[in-house]
C-alpha cells in the first residue's frame, strides 16, 4: 500500500487517478463478434461459447428440468440468506415507486409525469470463479417491481454446460423466467439485436469485464439503452481517529479481493489510524484464501493522511468513489457533505459488504469517478417518466398568444399555426 | 404524404422505420475535431469557429456588454412571452424535486436515496437560420432549479461574432452567467475536456445536427454523461373520426417544418378524416413561408389507416414516438394505454407547440425508437441520487449472519470478513 502523507491540492488529480482503460485496443475485436451475433444469430453464440467458455452446447435456453436440478442443490442456510437479502433489496426498491402529481401550470393546462416501466429488459451476470447470485437480486427484483414484462438473464455456462446453481435459483426468485446460457460479448449482442432463442431488449444492464464494457458500449450507441458505463470496483474509506483499525482494514480488504484492478483508499485525518490500519491490513491478509490476488491489489492502494475532516471531505468529493464508507465520529454530519459518490456506508457497523448483498440498496453503483455525473442502478433504472398534458379551451386561450410569439420568433410558422387555428 | 390503407401487422416495423443515421461516416472526422480541441484548447476552438462559423473570434466568453446589448434588443412582448414560459417550466420542473424517505429494511439497518445536483453541467444550444432560444429555457432551467452549481452553455455565433440576442436573453433569465460563443463538434469537445476559457463539465445536453449527435456520443465513451442519443424530430397523431381535420393538419405541418429528416406520421381509424387531413395539409401549406422544406419532409410522412383503436394504440406503442398526440373522443382512456412515447398532448386543444415552448413539459425528448428505454429531459437528468446506508449495532446483528453466508458463497472471504470482525 502506498502511503501518502498531506498532499498539496494540485497532486490530488494525480494521487486519485484510477489505471487507464484500454478499451480502444479491443473494439474491433469486440465488433467483429457483434457483427457475426447480429448476423448469424444462435449459431455464433453456440460458435463462441465453444471457443470461449470450452462448452459444446445443444440449446442456449435453461429448461424448467435445470431450474429444478439447481434448486436442489442450494443449501437450505443459501436460501434463507437469499430470501432475508431478497426481501430487503424489494422493501427498499419498491419504497422507491413513483408518484405521479397534476400540476395545472397555468388555468386549463395540467401536466404531470407517469412512470411506465421498460417493456424488455435484459440482465447479464458475469460468470467466471464467483457464481455472482446477489448481482442477479440487485437487477432482477427491481426490474420485476417496476413491471417490465420481459425479463432476460444471460450468463456464461461452466465446462459442464451449466449456470451456477446459484445464479438459476436466484433468478427464478427474482421473478426471472427466460435464462439463457450465454456470457461475454456474445450475450451482449444477442440480447441487443435478438437471436433464434434469445429476445431482443430495450436496455441492457450488469457487470462485467473490460469486453462486456466495450460491448456494452457498442451496442448503446444504436441499438439499446445500457444501465451506465463500467470500470473496476473501487472504496473509499474516510476515517477519523476515534475509527476502529481492525474494521477499516477489514473494509480495504474486502475492496481489493475483487481483483488486481480494484482500487481501496483509506483518507484519514489521523497518523496513528493510518499507521495501526496499515499493520492491520498485514495481518488480515495473511488469513485469507485470496492472498495473492487481494496483495496484488493492494499494490495499487492508498493510505492518505489529510490535514482536517474538511479536507478529507473534498478530497472524497473530488475522487467520486463507488462505495463510500464513513467511519469518523459525527459521521451524520459528514455525510450530508457529501456531493459525489455512488453509495455511502454511515459508522462503524455499516461495512460495504452489507450493501453489496443484504440492507436492500443496490449494488450497481458508478466507478472510475462516474459517480459525479451517474447514479447507481435504482428503481428509475427500470422506468421511463413520460409527460402528459391536457389543454382546455380555456387553457389554449391563456397560453396560445405566448406560443404564437415564441415560436413566430423561432421562425417556426407552422407551430404558431398549429395554435392559431386552435384559437379561431 | 404516403397513404397506407389497413397494413397487416408483420408490416409494421417496415412502414414505422425511421431514416437511417449514417453516423459511422463521420466519427473519424468527429474525432479529428475532438482530440485538436482536447489538445490545443481555445486556438482550436477559434480556428474551427473560422472555418465553419466563418467568424474570427478574439475571445470565446459572451461578457457583460453582450448581454446587455441582447436583453436592449428584445421587443417587449417576446419578453413577456419568455417570462410566460419560464414560469411555467419553472413550476413544472420544481414540482419533480425528489423527496427522500427513510426505509428501515431490517431493524437497525436505515437506507435511503439523496437527490444530489450534477455539479458542472454544459448546455449546447444549435445555431443555424432559428434562434432556439426555447431550448435555452428547457435545459437551464431545471439545471437551475436542481442547484447545479457551474451551467455551462455553448451556441455558434452568427456572422458578426454573436450570439443571437434571444438566446443571451433566454440564458441570462434562466441563471446561466458563463455563455461561451462556440458550436458543433468544438462546443461539445470543449465541454468535455475543458479549455483555457470553457470550463469541463460532468454532463451534457442539447440538440444539434448528425454530427453533434456523434460528438456527443464519442465523449460519451469515457469523459462525460449526454442526456440521451439524438435523432430528428418526430411526430404521431392518433386520431378518430372525431378529430378536427385542420387541427390534424396543422399539428403534422407543424413538425414537418422542422427539416427534411423529421417525421410526420397520422394514425386513424377514419378514412374520412385521413382524406380530409390530406387536402387540409395541402390546403395550409400553401400559406407556409417555410413551404419548400416542409414539402420535402412531407414526402416521408405517412397517413396510416388502422382498422379499430386497439390496432392504433399498439401501432403507437411500436413506434414510440417522441411526441404524440391524442384526438379521439375518449383520450383520457387512449393515453392510459400509452406505453412507449416521449411526450402526449392530449385532446383537441393541445398542440404540440404547446409543449414545444410553454406548457411547463420539457421538450427535449426521445427520438428515433428511444422512448422505448429512455425518458426525456426533466429535474432527474440534472441530479444524482446517491444511496445512504446506516446500520446499528443491533443491524448487523440482525444482517450479519446472512451477509457472512452469501459472500462465503461467493467465495468472496474479505467480504465476509468485514463482518465478522464487527460481529466479535
Amino acid at each position: 500500500m502506498n502511503i501518502i502523507r498531506y498532499p498539496e491540492r494540485s497532486e490530488w488529480k494525480e494521487i486519485l487517478k484510477r489505471s487507464a482503460l484500454h478499451t480502444e485496443d479491443i473494439r474491433d475485436a469486440v465488433n467483429t463478434i457483434i457483427n457475426k451475433v447480429r448476423t448469424e444469430g444462435d449459431r455464433a453464440i453456440i460458435a463462441y461459447e465453444e471457443q470461449f467458455d470450452k462448452v459444446k452446447l445443444e440449446s442456449l435456453a435453461v429448461d424448467e428440468t435445470e431450474f429444478k436440478e439447481a434448486e436442489n442443490m442450494i443449501a437450505p442456510e443459501l436460501k434463507e440468506a437469499i430470501r432475508q437479502a431478497s426481501a430487503n433489496i424489494r422493501t427498499f426498491h419498491a419504497a422507491q415507486r413513483f408518484e405521479s402529481k397534476k400540476i395545472e401550470t397555468t388555468p386549463g393546462v395540467t401536466c404531470w409525469q407517469k412512470a411506465v416501466a421498460i417493456e424488455k429488459v435484459g440482465l447479464y451476470v458475469p460468470g467466471g470463479t464467483a457464481p455472482l447470485f446477489s448481482t442477479v437480486l440487485m437487477l432482477a427484483i427491481p426490474a420485476q417491481i417496476a413491471g417490465c414484462k420481459e425479463i432476460v438473464l444471460c450468463s456464461p455456462p461452466g465446462q459442464k454446460g451449466k449456470i451456477h446453481p446459484a445464479i438459476l435459483y436466484a433468478a427464478r426468485m427474482a421473478g426471472v423466467k427466460k435464462v439463457f446460457k450465454a456470457g461475454g460479448v456474445q450475450a451482449i449482442a444477442a440480447m441487443a439485436y435478438g437471436t433464434e432463442s434469445i429476445p431482443k431488449v430495450y436496455k441492457i444492464f450488469g457487470p462485467g469485464n473490460q469486453y462486456v464494457t466495450v460491448a456494452k458500449q457498442q451496442v448503446s450507441l444504436r441499438e439499446v439503452a445500457i444501465d451506465m458505463p463500467a470500470g473496476p470496483s473501487e472504496v473509499a474509506v474516510l476515517a477519523d481517529g476515534t475509527a476502529s483499525p481492525v474494521y477499516v482494514a477489514s473494509d480495504l480488504l474486502s475492496q481489493a479481493e475483487h481483483g488486481a484492478d480494484s482500487q481501496a483508499i483509506l483518507i484519514t485525518t489521523s497518523e496513528q489510524l493510518l499507521e495501526k490500519t496499515k499493520a492491520e491490513v498485514e495481518r488480515q491478509l495473511a488469513t485469507l484464501p485470496r492472498k495473492a490476488l487481494t496483495e496484488l491489489s493492494l499494490r495499487s492502494s492508498k493510505l492518505i493522511l489529510v490535514k482536517d475532516l474538511a479536507e478529507a471531505i473534498d478530497m472524497v468529493n473530488e475522487y467520486a468513489p463507488e462505495h463510500l464508507i464513513i467511519e469518523t465520529q459525527n459521521y451524520r454530519d459528514v455525510a450530508e457533505q457529501i456531493v459525489n459518490a455512488g453509495s455511502v456506508f454511515m459508522g462503524p457497523y455499516a461495512p460495504e459488504s452489507a450493501g453489496d448483498y443484504a440492507s436492500g440498496t443496490n449494488h450497481t453503483l458508478p466507478t472510475n469517478g462516474y459517480a459525479k455525473a451517474y447514479s447507481g442502478v435504482s428503481l428509475d433504472s427500470f422506468i421511463r417518466k413520460i409527460t402528459f398534458q391536457e389543454i382546455t379551451k380555456e387553457g389554449i386561450r391563456r397560453l396560445g398568444p405566448a406560443i404564437q410569439i415564441l415560436a413566430a420568433n423561432e421562425q417556426l410558422d407552422a407551430h404558431k399555426n398549429a395554435v392559431t387555428v386552435r384559437l379561431d
